[in-house]
């Protein structure tokens, strides 16, 4: 089955997310991409809710499987961790919401699954996503290539731990709705 | 004006919320109080959801003019602070998405507003928080104490900012017709 998975990196100034479908030969499709953006002078409940109507409505339209989330560490940019955590929740919030799993993978894991190794540096993760995702550039900027990097390592890193098939969350009735028109169309 | 405040002391194992209504002569009522706890062994999105939940359902129930949050700081306790900093996220888009004004106070603010004094223990916050709200004995568990505290520390701060009479964000629709139906039984 293929596996819709929303790669989300979070943050308050920009939030990258990234939509994609993914095989079970690993072979990967791009369905949208996209930075959510808020300025630092806004007050920061509305910059929170600026995120959650825009992933809210990436949620609506694409109804992925499953969400994948960029795991952060209070040890990382002091300055930045509390937005980006905020943002997180919100996105957790969201997708539990909707019934929808939470996987959360860290940098260095995304950065190993995608490229091979886990100190890859930002273009050589945006150069493999473009690669993978059959792309002439890497997507910009590099929020949304970070997105589209967690989303083809969630699917990639569950094919391997299940080798029976991709592992997914239970699917809500809106879901398996639009399962089965999806294959209506493919028939 | 009476002002409605929610205070919330956020956070996954325990989140502290306390509905106050404050008189602009500081003269200060309980409307609810209460704490949303989340089993840590709970995927974090779920826990994260549980307390969207709770606290949707307190503002919509006692529908507050202003939400009064914690301000979390990156450099407080490491293993806590991320989880913290979720509650918080999912907060101030609830609040936001209702057109509410979101307050962040520290807890030294909290602390010198209630008691008067900036490094007041819990248990004197506690002991003022029940002489305040008129209660018997201090609210339980503390997180329910703290929040109740930010709630009246935000109404205090508020009128002393604002000699003319208290500040608040502009009203919803909603708001508007609870507060006319407010008036109406106090005839």
């Amino acid at each position: 089955m293929t596996l819709r998975v929303l790669g989300v990196d979070p943050g308050l100034t920009r939030c990258g997310f990234g939509v994609v479908d993914v095989d079970p030969d690993r072979r990967a499709r791009l369905v949208a991409v996209g930075v959510i953006r808020t300025e630092p002078s806004t007050p920061v409940e509305q910059r929170v809710h600026a995120v959650a109507v825009g992933i809210a409505a990436v949620l609506d339209e694409h109804m992925p499987h499953v969400v994948a989330l960029e795991r952060v560490f209070a040890q990382n940019n002091v300055s930045t961790v509390m937005g980006t955590a905020q943002a997180s929740g919100v996105v957790m919030h969201l997708a539990a919401s909707r019934s929808l799993r939470v996987a959360l993978h860290t940098p260095s894991e995304v950065k190993a699954a995608i490229t091979g190794y886990g100190s890859a540096d930002k273009k050589q993760v945006g150069a493999m996503v473009a690669r993978v995702l059959g792309l002439t550039e890497a997507p910009k900027p590099a929020d949304a290539a970070d997105a589209l990097a967690l989303a083809i390592c969630h699917a990639w890193r569950g094919a391997a731990a299940s080798p029976s098939g991709i592992s997914v969350a239970p699917l809500t009735p809106a879901q398996r709705a639009w399962q089965a028109a999806e294959r209506a169309t493919r028939r």
